[in-house]
C-alpha cells in the first residue's frame, strides 16, 4: 500500500513537473510592441510583427500605426484566393508622404543557422520550417526568407524592387510562393483570420458589374498593442516552434496515425499546411 | 488612301475572326444538369458537380439536392484555413436516411489518359494538371485523382474508406493536400467564393467562447440550376483547360515575364494556385 502511495505521488510529481515545463516551453507570449490591432467594420485581428526579419519595414509601418496613418483607408484591391491590399489614395498627398524602402526579402544566414525544419525539397525551396513561428524556407544555409502562406502581412511595391512604401496585403488563398524572396513579409494574423477572409472582394469576373468603391472595406483603426487601454486589449500566445512539444506535433502531423486515414498520404508537409496555433489569454471589449 | 482601307478592313476582319475562335475555344458552357445554385444568407455560390471522375457521389448528392435535403441545414464545422463541413443533423432520422456511397477518391487510367499537364514531381505527386477544369494528380498513369485545392467540393465520412452519404465540405484553405485520394471530390466552386470564406467559423481557439450552434450559418436553399426558374438562373461559362488558349497562359504564368518579376522565381507550378477563369454570361435577379 505505502508502495503505491510513493508511486501515485512521485507520478503526480514528475507529470505537473512536466506539464509544468511543457506549458512554458510550448506557449510564448506576444511583444506588444509588435502586435498590431486591426479593427474591421465586421471583426478585430491581431497581427505579429516581424521585427527580427524586416527590421526596417516594421520599423517604418509601426511608426504609420502610431500616427493613425491607416485609419480610414480601404481594402481597394482584394481578390478571392490571392490577396487584400489596402493603403492611401494612390498618388494623393498622403501616399507620397511616405519614404520607399529598401526590399527585406531574404536573408543571409550562416551555415549556423537554426530553425525548425519541415520539409526537404519543396516545390519552390530546398528546405522549409519555422523560426518564431513564422514560416520560412532556405537554399541550404546560404539564404533563408519569409514564405507566402494565408494570413501573411507583406508590402506591396511597384515594378522596381526598392519601391514598398505603406501599401500592404494579407494573403487570403494558397500561398503565392512564387512571391516569396521578390516582396518584403513583416508580420502574419494570428488571431481573427476570418475577418481578413471576409474583406469585400474588389475583383470581379468579366461580365460582372465593378465594385463600387464605397463599398470597400474600410480599416476603422489600427493600432500597436501597447497604445491600446489595458482592459481593451486581446492578448494571444502562440505555440513556440522552437519547443519539443512542437517537433512532435509535427513528427505526428507527417505520420498521420489517426484511423481517419486507413490509407497513409505521402511523408511530406507542405510549410503553408501547418497551422500555428494561437490561444487567447485575454480579450478586451469587443 | 485606299490601300490604307484595304489595310484596315483586313485587321479588322482578321481579328474579328481571331476573337470568334478563340472564344469557342476557351470558354465551355456549363452543363444545368450537373450546376448547382448555393444560396446563402449573404450571397449566392454555383458549384460545377464532376460526374466524370465521381458518378455515384453526384448522382446521390443530386438526388438530395433535387429533394431540397439540404436546404435548412447548417455548416456545423467551419474551420479557418480548413473545410467548411454541412449536412444534416448528425445521428438523426434524416441523416439515417441517406445510404452510403463506396470511395471514389481515385481512379484507374490508361497509358494513354490525357490531360492538361502542368508540374512534375509536385510534393504529393509525381505529375499535376488539369481535365474539364478539375485540378488533378496522377502517378505516371496508371491512377488519377482530383486534388483538395481551395473551393473543392467532397464528400465527409467518418473513419471507414465507404462511409460518405450527405455531410460535405468545401475547402477554405491551403490545399489540405494529405486529403487526396482518401476523400471523393465531387465538384468546386466556380462562382461566389468569397461567399463561402465568409461562412461563419465554428472552431475557436482555446481561451475563446464557443460559437452557439444558433449562429452557425444556414444554408438557404441548394438547388440544380436546371431546376431554378429561367430568369434567375446565374449562367456561367468557365475557361477551356482544355484549349490552346490556357496551355499558353500556363506557359505565361509560369515564365513570369512581368516587369514586376524583377527576380524569376522558380519555374514551377503549385496546381492550386493556378486560378480558373469564369465569366459571367446571365445573372439571375438577386
Amino acid at each position: 500500500m505505502f508502495k503505491k502511495l510513493v508511486v501515485l505521488f512521485s507520478f503526480v510529481f514528475m507529470s505537473a513537473c512536466g506539464a509544468d515545463n511543457s506549458t512554458s516551453e510550448q506557449w510564448r507570449v506576444l511583444d506588444i510592441n509588435n502586435t498590431v490591432l486591426l479593427t474591421l467594420p465586421h471583426g478585430k485581428v491581431v497581427i505579429e510583427l516581424a521585427p527580427q526579419f524586416s527590421p526596417k519595414h516594421v520599423e517604418q509601418f509601426s511608426a504609420l500605426v502610431k500616427k493613425s496613418f491607416y485609419d480610414g483607408t480601404k481594402f481597394y484591391r482584394v481578390i478571392d484566393g490571392f490577396v487584400a491590399q489596402a493603403g492611401p489614395k494612390e498618388g494623393g498627398d498622403k501616399d507620397k508622404s511616405v519614404s520607399v524602402l529598401a526590399m527585406e526579402g531574404q536573408f543571409l544566414t550562416g551555415n549556423d543557422y537554426s530553425f525548425t525544419q519541415v520539409q526537404n525539397n519543396d516545390l519552390f525551396a530546398a528546405i522549409t520550417g519555422f523560426k518564431d513561428g513564422f514560416a520560412l524556407a532556405s537554399d541550404n544555409n546560404k539564404s533563408a526568407w519569409l514564405t507566402h502562406c494565408p494570413g501573411t502581412l507583406a508590402m506591396a511595391r511597384s515594378n522596381e524592387a526598392d519601391s514598398a512604401s505603406s501599401h500592404f496585403y494579407f494573403v487570403i488563398g494558397q500561398a503565392p510562393r512564387y512571391l516569396d524572396k521578390i516582396m518584403t513579409i513583416f508580420g502574419r494574423v494570428v488571431y481573427g483570420m476570418e475577418h481578413i477572409q471576409a474583406i469585400k472582394r474588389t475583383s470581379v469576373i468579366a461580365g460582372e458589374y465593378a465594385v463600387d468603391s464605397r463599398d470597400h472595406t474600410p480599416i476603422v483603426s489600427m493600432k500597436l498593442m501597447v497604445d491600446i487601454p489595458l482592459k481593451d486589449r486581446i492578448i494571444i500566445e502562440i505555440e513556440n516552434t522552437e519547443s519539443a512539444v512542437f517537433s512532435e506535433r509535427l513528427i505526428k502531423r507527417r505520420a498521420r496515425e489517426s484511423d481517419f486515414f486507413y490509407k497513409k498520404p505521402p511523408s511530406v508537409l507542405d510549410i503553408c499546411q501547418v497551422p500555428i496555433q494561437s490561444r487567447l489569454v485575454k480579450k478586451g471589449k469587443l
